[in-house]
């Protein structure tokens, strides 16, 4: 599988700014201080983005790994 | 996956308020008081909110995990 | 986890008036008389809910626990 | 989880009129003659019903058990 | 479980005309061959069939079991 | 299970054209050179069809088996 | 199974360009420098396309394998 493992992009981006999208469309935004192996991820200072504008903030986040579809440090 | 784990996010909320994002859109607000592996959750107080407004009341809730797509302490 | 667990409202709710939400919506309204740890629940004197209204009455019904999105002791 | 267990519901309609509602939204009527743990169910003289109406009669019927909301003896 | 299993209608219904509804609505008339635990199945001389009417012919084909609603020996 | 296994008609079809209706309901046609037990598929000379028609050629393609609904030997 | 793995694409196309459709239609084009056995996937210069056109360019992305119709390499 190559050298690098697809986990090792969150490893990295521990307390970065990340974008996470979810299924249904709705994006977050926010620093990202953990995750765990199904993908669950923690957000700091989170943003609910809708089109791409801020609809609201949200502190703290837990979001679902199953909820996600893709993830980038930002 | 750093110092922190993602459910430390659930037990650091026991027995304060949250906001639950469930798939579909619907939002659930009240205090935490129980949690497990599957991300499972209690509400107490709970009340339900669509496009941000209090629907209805619904007192003691239990939250299905797999329903969730994010979880914030509010 | 704290001192409760999610299903602990199952138990406590036996032989009580529930309202269950399932996927899509549709509500449910009776006395839980069993479950199991799938959240698989039996109802007596069950009743569909649409928008808030009885849409009919289905005596005993068993209803599988991946459609439900939460539950809530009435 | 009490006395009882969900699944005695479909043990003891075994041979005798039920109705299924399946995601999304269509129903089923017949006599149930198996189930599995699984859920899977047979039908025998089932009828498939739209909006409460007689869509058209199928005979004996296997449904997956994933695809069924919930169960009801008639 | 009673005296009969629910695979006993797949098992049946070898290499006999079947019906099969599948998740979204469409559904198969063919020859059933094969089928596995997975409920994977076969179908020979098979039509897909939309709001009752033959679309098209397609033959030899393999449906995956978890896109099926139900199975009807027809 | 009868003598035939629904795997028989992928390794069947191994470099033949093949069909694969998609979840959603696009399709796909190629020559399909390796399949695993999840029922992911390569196709070679991948086409992507919409309503029946050709709507873009893709070379080389690998397609999830849980998002095919059902494959056949065209 | 043939002399062909499924996951022979994956490996194949470590440090090329590939595109990637997700489920709900929107697709991915990047450069895959890492995968995993759920196929979950890494692209570098990533862009997300909606109706063949760019929508954004996103940098290093993580996406979910079950998020995922098919891959292809470009």
């Amino acid at each position: 599988m190559g050298e690098n493992r697809p986990f090792d992009v969150l490893n990295g981006a521990l307390n970065k700014p990340v974008i996470i999208r979810l299924k249904g469309g709705t994006e977050l935004r926010g620093t990202m201080t953990a995750y765990d192996v199904h993908m669950n991820i923690v957000l700091q200072e989170a943003e609910q983005l809708e089109n791409g504008e801020v609809k609201r903030k949200l502190g703290t986040m837990l979001v679902r790994g199953d909820s996600i579809v893709f993830f980038s440090p930002s």
